[in-house]
């Protein structure tokens, strides 16, 4: 005996989303059915509709149901300052730091193994983008892990003769943590990054 | 800056799953909107069909989308045993083990901080089912956790009088346990119920 099919159904629907597996999936199905009916119907609805009217800023490409994000439609933000991060995501922890210019959003980072090209990620917009605003500054906030340092090191090269400054975030130790638990790839820049202690 | 309000409904909606946090509702919902806009239509249409369709069954309680589940309408099955569950995915779990009895689903476990009492948990259409029905061995197959025993009493105190044997799952070692790994409670249970050997 295996689930009815429209259990079976949601149970796969289910397993289609980021780290969720067969139990999990299961899970999520019964709690729906047995539990919280009104949950589903939500779910289902909130679904449809950001769907369907959940499009991309025409400037920096983030998610954004109108054709320009309240950021690139904010007349107050620094227009002279450009971070290109890897995706919406991004710009929600970057909004924390309480940066004030323009973002860039690619769709996540090179990746050619997985058929991820600069036409996939959105390269050949960023350049159009550049070409077309005054920036005076891009501060490459690719993650910093190989695919984003790759990434980072591409873009770098196809700006490097274009009259702005290109800014990489700094790497080091986090704040509150310990060096015993840092990994050392990130020991071995917060040592090449030391800095004179300031007095 | 905030998402904007399709987004923050769908990732809200994603909240009410069990198990899923802010975090992973972010990363749900963007992972739909930025790589599996097909994934999201098929998962608001499977809960929308699954909330309509799927009711209960009306022998066994368990979910189906027919008035009858499979296990009941099967004319095979052995009409004699009753096995007491607390929920669907129990069914699943102990059809993997060959059982060809019935089965009867409650709704979860006892708990009154919870306000569940036994009507909330099904108790009276379960005495219903075993009056209307000629079993001649319940197995209360309730988890073996504290609320999962106290409910398991109850029903057994409810059924002490009926003309059939109940009977409780064995507790004891999991295969493939390692004594070091197992906890008390566990090892108290399997010395208890400790056998001779058989040659």
């Amino acid at each position: 005996m295996s689930f009815s099919p429209a259990i079976r159904e949601l149970v796969e629907a289910f397993r289609t989303l980021p780290g969720v597996g067969q139990k999990t999936a299961q899970r999520m199905a019964l709690y729906i059915l047995e539990r919280n009916r009104a949950g589903g119907e939500r779910l289902s609805q909130a679904l449809q509709t950001a769907v369907e009217q959940v499009g991309h800023c025409n400037e920096c490409r983030t998610l954004s149901e109108t054709d320009l994000c309240p950021i690139c439609a904010d007349e107050r933000r620094d227009t002279g300052l450009l971070c290109i991060v890897q995706g919406p995501l991004d710009v929600f922890a970057l909004e924390q730091t309480g940066y004030k210019g323009r973002y860039f959003v690619l769709k996540g980072h090179l990746s050619p193994l997985d058929g991820l090209g600069p036409e996939a990620i959105g390269i050949p917009e960023l350049l159009r983008h550049i070409d077309t605003h005054q920036y005076t500054e891009v501060i490459l906030a690719n993650n910093p892990t190989v695919e984003g340092e790759a990434t980072a090191h591409y873009i770098a090269q196809l700006l490097q003769d274009k009259p702005l400054s290109l800014t990489r975030l700094a790497q080091g130790m986090p704040m509150g943590g310990e060096l015993e638990m840092v990994d050392g790839g990130t020991l071995i820049q917060a040592f090449a990054g030391r800095k004179p202690v300031q007095f």
